[in-house]
């Protein structure tokens, strides 16, 4: 059974002059610590759920492990008392280091970071990202068929209305994981998180969509897990442009119904559509 | 005139079959440093433009100070060549030291927080709020007349699609001040710092609106400042409603045409509406 994703309370809904009580559902939101070595590392604000992916995931995107290998074991904290649900204890194979200073070079791949001594533009270098592999084509016609795809799969979006979502695709349009969260990133994490636990990554030939925005973090997240095509149904930011051009990722966005804009990596759209003039 | 907040390139649409190059409004993120004391304290990804007031709002909504008397001055960084639009100095009052335990009692309310030391779920403590002063009411038709105010006010979202923006608002309903960034803490921070550094917290008799959704953070920034009544178009989070029930805020979401959901402090709502069985 997923933990707890959604839960029910008593509302006030006010239409056209009048108050009832009504029922409503709310997606869930808590504070996940995740500990490495016994050491708390981070705490994020997620919807609880898939913690032993989200994990893994964060600490594989954001640079301080490289490889699954890296990884001893992922467990929930079972030493504590009510927050042992909330926590996530990572034991890392011995010899194996937490490359804190990595993290810090990545540090503004997180867009809402807290207080952080040692944060610093400086201190800023994307590393951690392997050139693109595919040499693979996607069809237009398959990017259309996505946002219906996504739907269908996310049952607790629309009872909630207030999760994003992240799917993993092949190239051929076909779902193979589904994640939703309170935070997109989270919902991404927890995707990479799955696919670096099943030793899947780099995801070659794969296809990530989400929900809503890709900014920077997002396209950063999936360059990390060498994902070659992001796509989303609205826009990127222009850093997030800037990031996916300079390593050839195809990045979609206002996929909405027979029409997308392709942001970079054009090339890798098959059926050599027509290009009319501007 | 206001820092680059959108760029424009070249992209590729397609539309039923057919690709065309078109140009594209691109909303900015870049990261910002900020520095007090000399000393980096965070780097968030936010759209450039009102940053400083950003960084008083995010000390101050984080629970780094506790005053507008405890900043003598806030300055883009003059020294260093490129980064110097990216960087804020803030320099504290006399006598004034920043409280940065204080922000870790708060740390959770980033929802994405990067890498901290000393982050941990025990250390969490709700404080530096005060009960709200307010005993004024709020009339619901006042509420359905803001999602258009937002919409007029927000030019630069119509460009790009991809802007959050934070409204404040007085409690008759006149828009006071609309900021808007890639991030949604980022623009409630910018109002918060702009009401900070114009003597105007606590904003007892003031009403915000957020686009999309409002998550445990945007009621604990909303709740720091003072703010009675906050409202968004969509969902809130099962954590948000806790919170502002614990503080009695009115938390208002899926505020469309005339139709709104009240999570907490439904008796703020003049006019007093029949309430009808569920």
């Amino acid at each position: 059974m997923i933990p707890r994703i959604v839960s029910i309370t008593g509302v006030k809904e006010w239409h056209d002059g009048a108050l009832r009580s009504i029922d409503d559902s709310l997606v869930g939101e808590e504070p996940l610590e995740i500990r490495v070595g016994g050491e708390p590392i981070s705490v994020t604000m997620r919807t609880p759920g898939h913690d032993l992916e989200l994990a893994p995931g964060f600490l594989f995107t954001e640079g301080l492990i490289a490889s699954r290998e890296q990884i001893a074991s992922v467990r929930h904290d079972s030493d504590s008392r009510q927050s042992g649900a909330n926590r996530v204890c990572v034991e890392l194979a011995r010899g194996t280091v937490l490359d804190m200073e990595a993290s810090r070079r990545n540090f503004y791949a997180t867009s809402s970071c807290g207080v952080c001594g040692k944060a610093s533009i400086d201190a800023v270098h994307l590393h951690n990202i392997l050139p693109l592999e595919t040499d693979r084509t996607i069809d237009p016609e398959t990017l259309c068929r996505l946002p219906e795809l996504m739907r269908e799969a996310q049952h607790v979006f629309s009872r909630t209305g207030a999760l994003h979502a992240a799917g993993l695709f092949n190239l051929n349009g076909e779902l193979q994981l589904l994640r939703e969260d309170v935070g997109r990133h989270n919902a991404v994490d927890k995707v990479v998180g799955w696919a670096l636990l099943n030793d899947l990554v780099p995801l070659s030939d794969s296809l990530l969509m989400v929900s809503g925005r890709s900014g920077f973090e997002i396209v950063q997240k999936a360059l990390v897990a060498g994902i070659p095509v992001l796509a989303s149904v609205s826009a990127p930011s222009d850093l997030a442009v800037k990031l996916a051009r300079k390593f050839n990722m195809t990045l979609v966005g206002f996929l909405r119904g027979r029409r997308f804009v392709v942001y970079s990596g054009a090339g890798r759209l098959s059926s050599a559509p027509m290009l009319r003039a501007g």
